[in-house]
C-alpha cells in the first residue's frame, strides 16, 4: 500500500517554516510498512491542489494532508478535498461543540470563521483534536484513504498517534512496536559498521541510526498483528545490540537520557554531585538539571572562567596553572577534588579544555578537554580531542563527561 | 519567473531526516523574488525521477535539485537530467583534478565510483564545490535553468549562497541585501501586530518575523539592480522598525546575539560579569560563554541547587530562607549581591524560580521566576512568570536575565 504525504502552505513554499511533519509523518509510514514514493508541498492556493489530489490520488492509496484545517480564507484543504471528492461539506455536531467549550475556556467568542473549523465533507469521519480546534478528517473515497490533518505539530504529532495510527494499522493489519537503544562512546560510522549486517537485512523490524552530539540512538521499530507480536518481533534485534555493543548501551528506552540515567546511578549509591566547569561554562550543569528532580541529587557547581576564580573557588593551586596551565591534567584534578570538597558532594566532575576558535596550544590545540571524575577519595582524568567549531565541542565534552561520571558509577 | 525545488533521497521519503535544505532552498529563491509553487520529494528512482522532471519543467522555468550526486549507485540525479535533456554525461576535468586532490588530502585513493562525480551533462557547467568530492550542476536547456546541488547541507548551502545566488541574482536581474531586527521584551504576536501594517504590504522589501524562546528576529531582505540600491531599499524599513520598537531593538546585525550584545555593554564599561543559577542550573553561563572572547569579561558564576549551597557559596542567609523561601525577591537579590562580592566582578545577575513541573506555592506557581541584577552597588529585582514545560521555563528564564542584564548596562 502506497502512502503520499501533502503538505499544504504558503508558508512552507516561501522557506518561513523547515517541514518538519512531512518527517515525522514519512517515518511513521514507513514504520507501518506503507510504501512512499513522493511529498508534495503546494500553495494555499485551489487548483493547484485539485490538480495534485487529481494525481495524486491515482499513484497513492493513501493521502495524509498537513495544514490548511483553520478557519481563515487562505486554509481550504477539506474544501479541495471534498470538492475533488465530489462532496459537499457538513456540519459536525461534535466539533462544533469542541470549538464552543475551546473558546469558553479561553474567555473568546468564536467568530463566523471559527463555526467554518466544524465542517466535514459529507461522510468523512471527524478526527478529535485534544490540542486546538480544527478537527482532523478521515475520509474514504473511491480506494483513496484521505487523512486531513492540523498544521502545527503539537496538534499534528498527537493526533497521529492517538488517532490517526490505530486506523492506519488497522488498514495494513500491523501494529508497532518501538525500543530505542542509546550508546555512548562510540560515533555513528562505526556503530553503523558493527551493525551493517542487520541494516542491510532490515525488513520487520526496521532499524534506524540516529546521531547526537557525542552518542548514538538506535531505533528498532517492529510490526506485528498485535503488540505482543509486534515486541516479540523487535527483542531479539535488541537482545543482539546489546550484545554487540556492551556496555555501551545505557539504556533501551527512549524516556531516559544520559543525564537522568547519570543521576539515577548517583541517587541508588546514596551520592551526591557537583561539577566545576571551565569550557563547557555551565552547560554540563544545564544538562544535569534538564532533569526533573535533579536536585535530590545534584548539589550544584562552579563555573571558574578565569585562574582567579579557579583558585578562589576551587582551591586550584597557582603552582598547578603556572607550571601546566588551566587546561591540563593536573588543573582537572584539582578542579574535581575543589569542588568535591567545597560541595561536600562524594562525587565530582571537571571540565577545563580549549573550545576554540582560539587558545590551544601546540601538545594541545583546540578541542583538547581534560575531565576529572572524583568517586569518594578516587580521582581519576580523561583526556580527548574533539573536532568541529565552539558549539560541537563544548556540546561533545559535556556528554563526554556523562559518560566517564556514569563510568565510574558502574 | 517560477522555481520549483526538488529533493532527490529516499533517505528524506522514509522519514529518516529532516528536508531543511528546501526550506533553505525556499526562502532563497523567496528573497530572489522567484515564485514557488511546488517542492517535490522523490526517492532514488530513475522512473519517478524523469516523469517527475518532465512535468516539473512545464510549470516552472528554474529547477533546483537537492542530493543524488553522490558516489554509489543509488546516486542519479544528473544521470536522469542529462536523460531528461537528451545530453550524455562528460568528465569535467577541474572537477576530476579538485577529486584526485582532495583524496590526496585525505590519504585515500579514489575508487572508480568517485570518478563518476567528476561527470557532467555535456553543455553544463560545473559548480566548484569547496566542501566536499560533488560538483554542483548547472545546465540550461529548452528555456529551463536546471541546477543540481549536493545534499549535505555544509555542501549545499555554502554552494548556493557563494556561486548558485549571484547566478539567480542574473537571471532575476536582482542582488539581495537583507538585516536582521532583533528584538527583546516583546511577543512574536504583540510584535507582529505592531507592524502588521508593513507585512501585509510587503512586497520588496519582504518582511518575515522569527520567534526564538523569548526574543523574536524580524528580517528585512531587499532586492534591487545592485547592492547599494537593494540596501536602499531595507533601510527605511530597518529605519521604522527602529522607530516603532524603541530600545526593545538590541541589535540590526545578524551576527549579533543576545548575550554577546550583553557582554559587548559589559567589556565597554569595563565591568567585569558573574552569575548565581538555581533553576536555569547552568543555563545563563552556558550561553554567555557561547560567545568566543566571553573570559575578558565574564569571570564565572555558581550554580546553587541545594539551601545549603545557596548559604554557604553565595552568603545567602539562613533567615532569608527560612521566611522567604528560595524562589524569593530576597533570596535573589542576596544570591547576586553573594555571587557579585564573592567572586569580585562589577555586575551580577542571579536567577532563581519554579522550573516545574512540581514545586511552586499558590503565589508564586510553576513558572514563576525571581531575576537579581547588581551594578556596582545597586541592585534591582524582577519577577516574571513563563509558561510551557521545565524546558521553555528555563529557556525562557535566560533570554529575560540576559535581558535585564542588557537593560542594567545601557
Amino acid at each position: 500500500m502506497n502512502a503520499e504525504i501533502i503538505t499544504v502552505g504558503t508558508e512552507i513554499l516561501m522557506g518561513n517554516i523547515v517541514n518538519t511533519n512531512a518527517a515525522f509523518l514519512a517515518g511513521e509510514c514507513a514504520a507501518l510498512g506503507l510504501s512512499s514514493f513522493f511529498q508534495v508541498t503546494v500553495g494555499d492556493n485551489e487548483q493547484r491542489l485539485l490538480e495534485l489530489i487529481n494525481r495524486a490520488r491515482e499513484r497513492s492509496e493513501v493521502l495524509i494532508f498537513s495544514g490548511g484545517l483553520g478557519p481563515t480564507e487562505d486554509d481550504l484543504t477539506k474544501e479541495v478535498v471534498a470538492k475533488a471528492c465530489g462532496r459537499k461539506l457538513i456540519e459536525d455536531a461534535e466539533s462544533r461543540a469542541w470549538i464552543k467549550k475551546l473558546f469558553a475556556d479561553w474567555g473568546k467568542v468564536p467568530t463566523e470563521n471559527n463555526w467554518k473549523q466544524a465542517l466535514i465533507p459529507e461522510g468523512a469521519q471527524a478526527v478529535h483534536n485534544d490540542n486546538g480546534s480544527a478537527p482532523g478528517i478521515i475520509l474514504e473515497d473511491k480506494g483513496n484513504h484521505f487523512i486531513l490533518l492540523p498544521g502545527p505539530p503539537g496538534e499534528l504529532i498527537p493526533m497521529f498517534r492517538d488517532r490517526i495510527r490505530p486506523y492506519l494499522e488497522k488498514l495494513s493489519g500491523a501494529v508497532l512496536w518501538s525500543a530505542m537503544v542509546k550508546l555512548i562512546g562510540i560515533g555513528e560510522s562505526k556503530a553503523e559498521e558493527e551493525i551493517r549486517d542487520l541494516i542491510d537485512a532490515q525488513t520487520n523490524p526496521t532499524i534506524a541510526t540516529y546521531a547526537k552530539t557525542g552518542e548514538v540512538n538506535i531505533r528498532i521499530t517492529a510490526r506485528g498483528k498485535n503488540e505482543k507480536k509486534a515486541k516479540e518481533k523487535a527483542m531479539p534485534v535488541v537482545g543482539e545490540l546489546k550484545k554487540r555493543f556492551g556496555s555501551m548501551v545505557y539504556t533501551t528506552k527512549q524516556e531516559v537520557s544520559l543525564e537522568s540515567e547519570a543521576l539515577r546511578l548517583c541517587k541508588k549509591k546514596g551520592f551526591k554531585l557537583s561539577v566545576a566547569e571551565s569550557c563547557t561554562g555551565g552547560l554540563l550543569a544545564g544538562r544535569l538539571t534538564s532533569v526533573p528532580g535533579a536536585s535530590k541529587v545534584f548539589a550544584g557547581g562552579v563555573v571558574s572562567y578565569t585562574e582567579k576564580i579557579k583558585k578562589k573557588e576551587l582551591g586550584v593551586r597557582g603552582k598547578t596553572l603556572k607550571s601546566h596551565g588551566a587546561v591540563s591534567k593536573a588543573c582537572a584534578e584539582e578542579m574535581a577534588q575543589g569542588v568535591r570538597d567545597r560541595f561536600g558532594t562524594e562525587v565530582s566532575v571537571s571540565v577545563t579544555g580549549f573550545a576554540g576558535p582560539d587558545g590551544g596550544t601546540e601538545k594541545d590545540p583546540v578541542g583538547t578537554v581534560y575531565f576529572g571524575i572524583c568517586c569518594g577519595k578516587k580521582c581519576v582524568v580523561k583526556k580527548r580531542h574533539f573536532s568541529g567549531n565552539r558549539d560541537r565541542v563544548r556540546d561533545a565534552a559535556v556528554t563526554a563527561a556523562l559518560g566517564y561520571l556514569r563510568e565510574a558509577l558502574l
